[in-house]
């Protein structure tokens, strides 16, 4: 397996857990073709990629013929981490490595069932599935949630340089990865949150960020700072 | 870093994120003290441990004075992993990796929240809580839920020797724990899955999972065959 395998990223633009992926792979300057999947419309083909129907799923294919299917960020980061270690994205400490852990889970076991199933369930998935205007009090409990979040990462980030400590980490990418989703729809009040601000700044300035940049919901205009590097 | 660290696991018995870590610590012979933690009272000293609150928190304290804190399964395992290479609890295979981490993933974005949620929380932790009796809707959606996840599971073993593939994987563990929660309260219908019956049957056997066995949950008696190794 010494040639680079030929990566295809099956995906949803505005899947906050796909962006972590093709972020990732940005950073360790892997190519990689994609494919568009629309998750909220029921699909054997999704299925049968991934039986829990979640993204993003990465295929590669090594030239002597051997092929993987990597479901989900937990097993695609931790992979490309195996595959890739000359740029790593876990930091080599222990405690800052299980901090990095600890804080890309946040987003799979709360920040998604938290923020994301009120406030980007309301605000986005609605449209995608022709489900009607959102609930009011649906959105003000995500916007609710997702202050109490904010809140935690802007502590976080006022004592150390990355989300995880000293090192950039999957952690930053994770959050980054959530965060400008919800900044497209314009429910970021950037101006409460100074260290997340300037943190956010940083890491939307870095090359693998660019194509986030360009993605576009028909039918939503993204909010008017959304592709600004200075907001 | 060569002698092994004091180990000290706070967890709680009947939380599967917990059993499956006791089981991979036990399958890698590595000694614990144990803190028994009541997660749904609200409490400081929790949230200082993991500020989400979740458990397990693996705390390691090595004889050069450093002490780790590794906070809920993925952090963990993954940690356990790089620590103790002698006995691997991922495959080796890289394809089989990646399904491996899949399904440990599958039970912290799939099961819990839409097994457990229902099933656990109406069983086990109104009692803890004090909330009065089960609502019987969600206990059969719960129930409705679960036989999906069995089916799923069963479809697998039915063509593997364990969860994963050829080889016994974290995975195993993330379902055997989960699923002897299950088992304690008497939901598992065994009789309707052959193949998991018999897979359950090898893993239970296990000297790893002797602890589990061994566990009361006050003024609720197990199922009559929930210590039984052929049932």
């Amino acid at each position: 397996m010494s040639l680079p395998p030929q990566r295809l990223l099956h995906h949803f633009a505005f899947d906050p857990h796909s962006r972590m992926v093709r972020l990732a792979l940005g950073e360790k300057r892997m190519a990689f073709e994609e494919s568009h999947i629309k998750y909220w419309e029921p699909s054997d083909a999704l299925i049968r990629l991934n039986p829990s129907g979640l993204l993003p799923v990465l295929s590669e294919t090594y030239a002597n013929g051997v092929s993987l299917n990597i479901c989900e960020t937990r097993a695609i980061v931790e992979h490309l981490e195996e595959a890739e270690q000359n740029i790593r994205l876990w930091p080599l400490d222990p405690q800052e490595r299980a901090e990095a852990r600890r804080l890309t889970g946040w987003f799979e076991r709360k920040f998604d069932y938290e923020v994301n199933a009120l406030l980007l369930h309301e605000k986005m998935e609605k449209r995608l599935m022709g489900l009607g205007a959102p609930n009011l009090a649906n959105l003000r409990a995500g916007r609710e949630a997702l202050r109490d979040h904010l809140s935690y990462f802007e502590s976080l980030l006022e004592a150390r340089n990355w989300l995880s400590g000293r090192h950039i980490s999957y952690a930053d990418f994770a959050l980054a990865s959530h965060l400008s989703v919800i900044d497209y729809f314009d429910e970021m009040n950037w101006e409460r949150y100074k260290h997340l601000k300037t943190w956010y700044m940083v890491v939307k300035s870095r090359p693998a960020f660019r194509p986030l940049l360009a993605d576009i919901l028909p039918g939503v205009a993204a909010s008017a700072h959304y592709t600004e590097l200075d907001f």
